[in-house]
């Protein structure tokens, strides 16, 4: 369901990126989703090169992290933007689009990710909300970490009050579209992971057996 | 995902069940899943016929609860049960079963629900904790609200540190098993019942048709 | 189901493409079905590069037409090519193949398309006849119409018993491959497209939830 | 998709109904269905037992006919009732709810059928009108004759603007809910009979091999 | 896949049984499939109160039998009937039927049954012989052993040349339709039930989770 | 299920491939498995000239061998390579891992494929052993032979004793990932195949709106 991880991005890139976001153009964040009135927030201008940068170390860290990918089995992956909620700043209820443009293909979010740059002691405010139901979620990442979470989860983000909130956001098509079933292979997977050695061989092969089916049967 | 309901047992409902509670024969709470050695509660005797008396207020409460019927698309329910918590019992993380026995044919637990009984201040400690991944959603609810959720998620009831926490639990076999789907429809229902009456008849001809396709769809 | 598209080309196109099909070059039509005997028909060449033309301008029609786009939810589209019966010719009862060559990848035809460039009244016979069971649906569109249904129905074009019915043909791949599915988010879409701007916000965000949501669900 | 059934009754069947129709006791047609303000027509009371003939002739017809289980793979049959349309009477657009009450446990409507009582010249106007997107198709059977069509799709009755109209209606839930899938099992169904004592016994094998597969898979 | 399970029956129970086979009526094996022309075995009359008495003795091994249980995921089980190919019979290549007769409700076979009563030494010839493609796996089994297997496969027994071979028979109706799936459930039931007590507490949880979830969505 | 295919190459082709074998360089075969321990093999360098020379041999056996095509709808297919076991080494009951890397797209594999260089006389053991549940299919293919199996099956390669087993390996990526339904179609085809000639035209028309509905339904 959801992931939190610590330390994805280190200390060093935290820095780079903020800085980059002193130097990247920033645009309207309506510019990514024009339909939604409530979406109040700059995203930068994913033309500047400057901006790229911070893309670019955003996909990097993705791709280093076992955890991520064990957790979203991650076909193709959005190119990362850096959104800026300065104080007033909002994006009410709303729900992710299922197909964002990307190249040829349009590409399918199945997975959302937020990476937190800024701390939460830079901003009062701006939690990250999903409503599960009459429930809800609440995050305020630390500087560096990330959260992922699925598509098709109903989220906003309340009102800075005070401060700035910097993150950086990106979408993931995965190769199991289905929530429950990729959380339940990344119980599998975590399973095997943390006890396969202490198993006897056949009962090995056997939780193979099906953690390689079900990636199969799920996958399709 | 949730629906929390409030006033669903009568003020009157919640004073019976708890005088119920005062004069019914409880058992070890393992009865009802014995291979969990996290289950420490008091769960009162189903063959005692004091005790079905709550079981049948809690049964008539959901027949007459059209938001609890919407959300859950109830197929058969199990014979709700009284439970109680008393200091420093707990019930530890677990995942409801897939059947419990009932009658010819086992019930599919899809979703959960647990009434409040006690209120909030009669006792500290022994939330209802669902984890959706590595964050959760923590529940306390009023004396006479009931929480439904998907029987797919792992939960806890944490330990009772003072007080006791008196609950009826029961487990809903749904028409459409999926928790995504049975949203979905949920929400679509939800958007005909209050804004049909504005819409031009051809489109609500055409939320209709989808309505009830996706029942027949999803419900096989 | 089915959608006639009225003025899907414009007459100047229209005449554009009666132009072409003087002066392309058409081979046998079986070139298109070999193993049907039944298909009695001419097809202009693909690789005439006059014949591309007719085809170039189809492609455009399909791309900027929101209501095709909106009902067949493309993924691809084989190349359009004209096709023309002459007095006497047909094209028996069959079902659509479900994949065609295209570049690298077969393209799997979920929906079948027809652009009328004859007007009803320069043929007699000729009529696209689709097979509902025991049932038929009779059509023949005005010149610069296009009708748009499911490849999964049996379907014939009967014997032109006078004049010539000249005709443009695709086959798109259908991010939804279900024709029911189609339908549902198809009825969804038109339904927000006409009410949304009346509704509650909370409404209509529901709405969205379930449109994005049931477009991710069904096209994976 | 659509079967029409010639002789579904026998000649004298047809006349028993249309006595018992004298004799039975009529009320509001939208007993039947409340909340569509556009049905206006008569249906016999079931609990009238002259009434109650009608539907036990309706019911031993289907399970004669041995078209209509091969096409429809009936698991429950709602009771068949009987329908009157007089002069200005109609159902206007509409689709079949996914759920009749029937006994403990609801009926899902997956194939629809309407017997007709009157003959075409006995009324003008009333005819069964299918809605398969853009196009219809239009249904006025013999005295005798049923027709057997998906519940899935919009349909009407369009008014009667002379004479009586007669029919029995009822609703089956299928052992295979898509209406495709019953398509291609009952396609299948007619080869083996007609052409398997043709073949070599080993496909005759393998086509069976296939039927009974699908039959299991599609009906789960 | 295939399970075969040594001493299903006690060999007091064998004994019972083929005392039971010496005294009951038999009949055509073809009145149980009646279409196959290649089926030559003779049946125990169902009607017949003697053959029952081995009805019910293989019915409640099949009870006792936990492995039995947790391979077929049994919803309903057919009655099981004697079977007796005497020397020069056989049942020719075939597929067990999707569904056989079974009180008020058709039964749908998911996995089929035999119980060996006589011994290997007692005929020759008289193997079950299943094609699994170009391949097959031919099982002969021990008196009092029993072997379960997908009824989705060809299979045939062949030709008995001297002897007397007597089984038991009989379908199951699977909670988990799909063979692949019952496989994997099985397969990770096997897993739990040897390593759980190996495992530290938390991937016990999430290696429950998966089961109970996935017996939930399998099931539906 | 399993496929095997005589002279799927021809002798001219296997001796080629013997040849190649003995020039190219060969690397410890864990390096296609590196988590299984039981794998004891050498294969072919895939970055070696001399080894591609084989590998392009098998593809354009696959390409042109109709029955392989028709029974596994390849859609993509992993380079072909070669396997050589010595004496005394084998490779352990193992699942085929569900992804391999295939350039920028990971290749499921869903139908595993091994073709037999070496005849069965030139070396002892080395059997393919596929463990379909507790039996067993064994398999010793003559030289330029080739079997097809589901890659979901439990499979090993027992020790050779003496000699030298030399094959050529593959993994194909089908349009149907599903086995039982690529069983189905492939025994469709086959049926039409054999027998269309002799059918009446309408069935032979409702039978390929079978099969290609079935490709459609089945492929996405």
């Amino acid at each position: 369901m959801f992931l939190q991880i610590e330390n994805f991005l280190t200390s060093a890139e935290v820095t780079a990126v903020a800085e980059i976001a002193r130097q990247a153009k920033f645009v309207d964040g309506k510019r990514s989703n024009p339909h939604n009135p409530t979406k109040d927030s700059a995203i930068a201008d994913p033309a500047d090169p400057v901006a790229q940068k911070a893309s670019q170390i955003a996909m990097t860290a993705f791709q280093r992290s076992e955890q991520a990918r064990n957790f979203a089995f991650p076909q193709r992956m959005a190119a990362p933007y850096l959104a800026r909620y300065g104080t007033g700043m909002k994006y009410g209820p709303h729900i992710d689009a299922a197909y964002l443009p990307l190249g040829a293909q349009p590409l399918r979010s199945d997975v959302s990710c937020t990476i937190f740059i800024s701390a939460p002691k830079e901003y009062d405010g701006g939690d990250l909300v999903a409503h599960v139901g009459t429930e809800i979620v609440r995050i305020k990442g630390e500087a560096g970490s990330a959260v992922l979470y699925p598509s098709t989860m109903l989220h906003q983000v309340v009102p800075v009050t005070a401060g700035e909130r910097l993150v950086i956001i990106t979408f993931i098509e995965s190769q199991i579209p289905d929530q429950l079933q990729r959380d339940m292979l990344y119980s599998l997977g975590e399973v095997r992971a943390l006890e396969a050695l202490k198993m006897d061989w056949r009962n090995r092969v056997q939780l193979d057996y099906v953690i390689q089916n079900l990636h199969r049967m799920w996958s399709t």
